[in-house]
């Protein structure tokens, strides 16, 4: 069986400490599962998935805005040099995508997953956002969006 | 003085009539004031942003997702072939953003633009969304979402 | 009919003088025949070749490695920040592609168009570059070079 | 210490036996140094890059030019869909790059590695390219190619 991919997507530096923790727990919870936890590599949300996956032995994955790895604690580190672009290579390399948290880089990511049918669940204080005939999943804590990513 | 750049973006196929005849005044108002019209490419409100444009003779741009430019009209037509991620190119390019209706893709160029600190301007019956300490400009017609973005 | 777009590509600053006087003269000819001139946007062969179109009222279109436009005169100015990759864009948009000179991007050019099956012309002191199988054409002048890339 | 990323370029399918197996010495070569091994995620040269790397325990990479990662060995795969334009992404996530054999793809490879900087070591019936000031170093195998791609 592959290994599924799970972006898990939220404000960087300037987070909220709970869902930071949120995150924490998320990227162990996906570790456990045996699931690739992509962030986008920066801080915050993103550092605290890649803490907690690590923490259960999973492989972690940071597809860095820039073009230098350092600082990125993943243990695979693609400095993409893309700017906000990279938010599009993320969601194109997720089967699925939590968000913990909101931003208006989190939610173009949340956008494009909708746009593109990459599921996407929503935890935390994000955006409550809905489209005119579909919405993203709502999670009331990590285990339940651990589930709704993995099903 | 150089040629502003304003991104026109919103549904293709299927967008609602009220928003195609927007954006094609929209087009036309920006040309009129000299500016060049970025879009999508694809047809809908982009298609009609790119006929109003041309109806006053002004410059249009379009990056198409796909490989092919068939099918655009606009005077300059770019193939980016990069699916999703040419939403962030046409950010990147903009020096304002005008959406006009919503879709999950137009949702995420909004997203990126607020993020990235290109001027948003939202005219018709689009996303109404609004991040913890920021929102999208409103605007009620095209006059008023022209005069917006162009100062 | 609709336009054809050929990308002139060749070394920025510090081209060679006789390789900056053959793209401002491929940028002149390709203008009178109605063609669309792609660059990188920046100077050297890049900035001739807009300029001999813009002589001839040709229309230019420039796709910068950068994020700013400020500093490329070309009519359309798409800052793509997205440092080299965006080679493998202007590659992507053009129909056929006229080498002048060489520098290590202009070969990155000339090999991603022989691989996606651009044709390919070089004139000037550029690579001398031929795969195992095939090989770009090559142009003794600017006129020939104009010819091959446009039939 | 921080895990250097190699990238090992080459011929996907249709690559010659030899340079196959010099790719999967390569990647061994590689992983018993603890480098990561990144490819291009396709055939020829570089699945056997990945599965020189694999057979020693190694980290692999592979940054797909498609938007679907299966038929990909990698430990990691990103489908970038992104065609060409992933040449530079991965060129850019590269410390340094080894070229097993020659394509016009390999050629964009090195031709972007020395561009922007990537120290690039050729080996095998690769491309023998140099440019006016300086020339990618050649390796007479894999064992010499590793050393002068880690030092």
């Amino acid at each position: 069986m592959t290994a599924r991919y799970v972006a898990v997507v939220g404000p960087g530096e300037g987070a909220a400490p709970e869902d930071v923790a949120l995150a924490r727990e998320v990227g162990a919870l996906l570790a456990e599962r045996g699931a690739i936890v992509l962030t986008g590599g920066l801080g915050g949300v993103m550092a605290a998935a890649v803490d907690g996956a690590g923490s259960r032995g999973g492989l972690t994955v940071g597809l860095l805005p820039g073009s230098d790895r350092s600082g990125c604690a993943a243990a695979v580190t693609i400095p993409t040099g893309l700017g906000e672009l990279r938010n599009g290579l993320l969601v194109r390399a997720a089967d699925a995508l939590i968000a913990v948290g909101g931003s208006w880089g989190t939610l173009s990511e949340i956008a494009l997953a909708m746009r593109t049918g990459v599921p996407v669940v929503v935890v935390g204080d994000g955006w409550d956002v809905s489209g005119p005939t579909d919405a993203p999943a709502r999670a009331r804590n990590a285990a339940e969006a651990v589930r709704a990513a993995l099903g």
